[in-house]
């Protein structure tokens, strides 16, 4: 807890509540703020023994020695990055809990039969340079280098990349992001549940046994710059209007398909009052269960959009609005996340963990479920095994100032990530 | 012509075609550029035999004297600040055939019998500091100096004023802002029409009576920040999703009720792909023919879109998407622009003049009509007699980087706003 708080001098974001560690967070990846929290993170495990591994997508391998170093570390793995309203402790959590299990190694005189190792990764919440997980993705061989380093960070005028940031910050480190290169016995990550699920059904902790599917599209709709007060309704292609539709339709197939769709960033053009604007872009995040769903979503939107820029009524929903000229729209899609099963090793060495965390009472206490976010345990599964330990936070919100986990389950959930480690090691 | 051309080197915009002159304009109130087409006006009208008057506001007013000073000048006035994606007609025009007509008097060694001015007045546009027509308002004494003066640039993070971009570029005149200090004799106005009507009908001048009725208005819907992923339906307050659907609601309101809704500004927070945006706000623009249809559908807004924040279906209009949690609406009232009748005086001498210069066929080449759009000529009639004078644009696209008007009708506009000066002078 006193890391987690420590590290939260760094990228303070707004207070829900009087004392002092009742705040949110602001620390957008390779920011000046995610420097000094990447630094402290560096000079602790250092100090604990560590061997530091920076690689080309900034992520920092701390490994700690085994007995035998022959076979690759068994990884702890989360990120230091937040939502630009964030909290303090999703992914903080997972990191800190990582630097408190190897704190708990040396205290012990533990020797582990193979290295043990955290790593932070970088940018996982994808809110600054827009693809999640992005880091974890170009070391598993999902994501090209290039197009990682190429990312340009979110805002109508931006011109950073992630390239020219790791640079800024000193953290383009100079070993190939690549599982080839560090490679891993496992990954193992502790996070927050960021829903309700946990907390509505009174338990503590969560056997994560995979990820739900998602996808994100950047939707561009071109209509036409005029003067509101001299353009009649049907003389109009107002690109906002359309957006304004499509945001609503998605909802309306999400509402009918079991899905997710969510828009979190819009900007429009040219952004003045007397102006119809003339072009509006704006992000979807789809969400399902399958695959199936989430293509499904993604078919629609592609048919359905185009129809909503042209005018027509969608499903015969009649939205008595004067009909305008057309618009166009262009879809493109810019990150697909297949649905993930964790590996059934990795998952019974959580569940024996956290039986033995949990005592007598440990089947109420507990329960098997999957993950409607993404994690970079996604990408770590693909190239290792990996499981998850999700412990509840008040309401299941995230992603908000407010997020919050309390103090006992916090470590409950740390004390299960430290067996699962112990018990892999064996394995 | 080479006035208007000239004098876009400052703030030129978008491309739309192959000639020197085939771009927009951006230019907006008191920037660099804004600076320098300011001192070109200074230096031109000085050139001419003009007195300059700078007022708190940044109007610029040059006066030719007369054979007799003892009544106030006739004036022309309209303002050579654009919209972000303007034209290099919207203004420009206005200005550069008031100095036309200054040098054709100048040229030609007329007296007139009062003096006649030419003003610049400042920010018409309303997209820099989001009040269209605030510093003749200002002048006429209908919005006060401070509000002014405090009106915060557009745009999130924006710091700088009025009072400060006017200091910044040196045009914080010492002459107060107000119509007793620089009284006017009449305020005549050049410019496109910015809709289609004289276009579609084959007319060359517009007389105009009167200009429609408009209100702005801030809407502020706010929700809560939470994570698109893990969030269903259900639990959202999607800030985003209720203004989508109010934007949608104040287009079936306008279309009801034969008036005008538009959104062209958004801004939302926090803006990051994967989270369900808990704050939006969005500027609203109505406008309709009458006052009491501009104050019923802001009543209907009023009503309307807190019963949208909560979740209720509008008018039995069923969106078929899951309810989620309530947001909540704050709407204030910004700027407020009550229809207005020109002066029977210049409308007729504008008639008179378009009767002169378009000849024999003049009254199938002329019409009477009023304009959609807001001008300065609306405040400055509320303290002296004004009109003013169209001259059709290109398919009546305005607020645009194509706005066009072609060299012969600009031609025209300037004869008949010269005849008009001289006519009234005599009058
Ligand atoms: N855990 C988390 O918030 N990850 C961000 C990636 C996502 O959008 O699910
Ligand atoms: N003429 C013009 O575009 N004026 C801007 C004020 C308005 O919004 O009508």
């Amino acid at each position: 807890m006193e890391d987690i708080h420590y590290t939260c001098q760094w990228g303070t974001g707004q207070r829900w509540g009087d004392k002092p560690t009742e705040t949110g967070m602001s620390r957008l990846a390779l920011s000046d703020a995610d420097k000094e929290a990447r630094d402290w993170f560096v000079e602790t495990t250092k100090a604990l023994g560590c061997h530091i591994t920076v690689d080309s997508m900034g992520n920092i391998f701390a490994v700690r020695p085994g007995l035998r170093n022959d076979k690759p570390p068994t990884f702890i793995g989360s990120h230091l990055d937040t939502q630009p309203s964030g909290g303090r402790y999703d992914g903080i959590l997972g990191v800190t809990a990582g630097v408190e299990v190897l704190r708990t190694l040396a205290d012990n005189w533990v020797e582990t039969e193979y290295p043990v190792g955290v790593v932070n990764w970088t940018n996982e919440e994808g809110a600054r340079f827009p693809m999640s997980m992005v880091s974890s993705g170009v070391w598993a061989g999902s994501i090209p280098l290039e197009t990682a380093h190429n990312l340009r960070e979110v805002g109508p005028n931006s011109t950073a990349t992630m390239a020219s940031e790791l640079a800024r910050i000193g953290y383009l480190g100079g070993v190939p992001a690549s599982h080839s290169h560090i490679p891993m016995g496992a990954h193992f990550e502790l996070h927050i549940e960021q829903g309700p699920l946990l907390e509505m059904s009174n338990k503590k902790i969560g056997v994560v046994t995979g990820v739900q599917a998602y996808k994100w599209l950047t939707v561009t709709v071109k209509g036409r710059d005029t003067h509101t007060g001299t353009t009649d309704l049907k003389s109009r292609a107002d690109a906002l209007l359309a957006a304004s539709k499509m945001i609503l339709h998605s909802h309306r197939l999400a509402s009918a398909h079991s899905a997710l769709a969510s828009t979190g960033i819009l900007n429009l053009k040219p952004g003045s009052t007397n102006t119809v604007p003339g072009e509006v872009t704006f992000s979807l995040d789809i969400r399902a269960k399958s695959d199936d769903t989430v293509a499904k979503m993604k078919e629609l939107v592609l048919s359905d959009f185009p129809a909503i820029a042209a005018g027509e009524n969608i499903n015969g929903i009649q939205d008595d609005c004067t009909p305008g000229l057309p618009c166009t729209v262009d879809i493109v899609e810019d990150f697909d996340s297949p649905a993930t099963n964790f590996h059934p090793d990795c998952i019974s060495v959580v569940a024996q963990a956290a039986h033995s965390v949990l005592g007598r009472d440990s089947h109420n206490l507990m329960m098997e479920m999957t993950s409607g976010a993404g994690h970079d345990s996604v990408y770590a599964s693909k190239r290792c095994p990996t499981s998850m330990i999700f412990v509840p936070c008040r309401e299941g919100v995230s992603h908000n100032p407010a997020e919050f986990c309390k103090e006992e389950d916090c470590a409950l959930g740390a004390q299960v990530l430290l067996q699962s480690v112990v018990r892999f090691d064996r394995l």
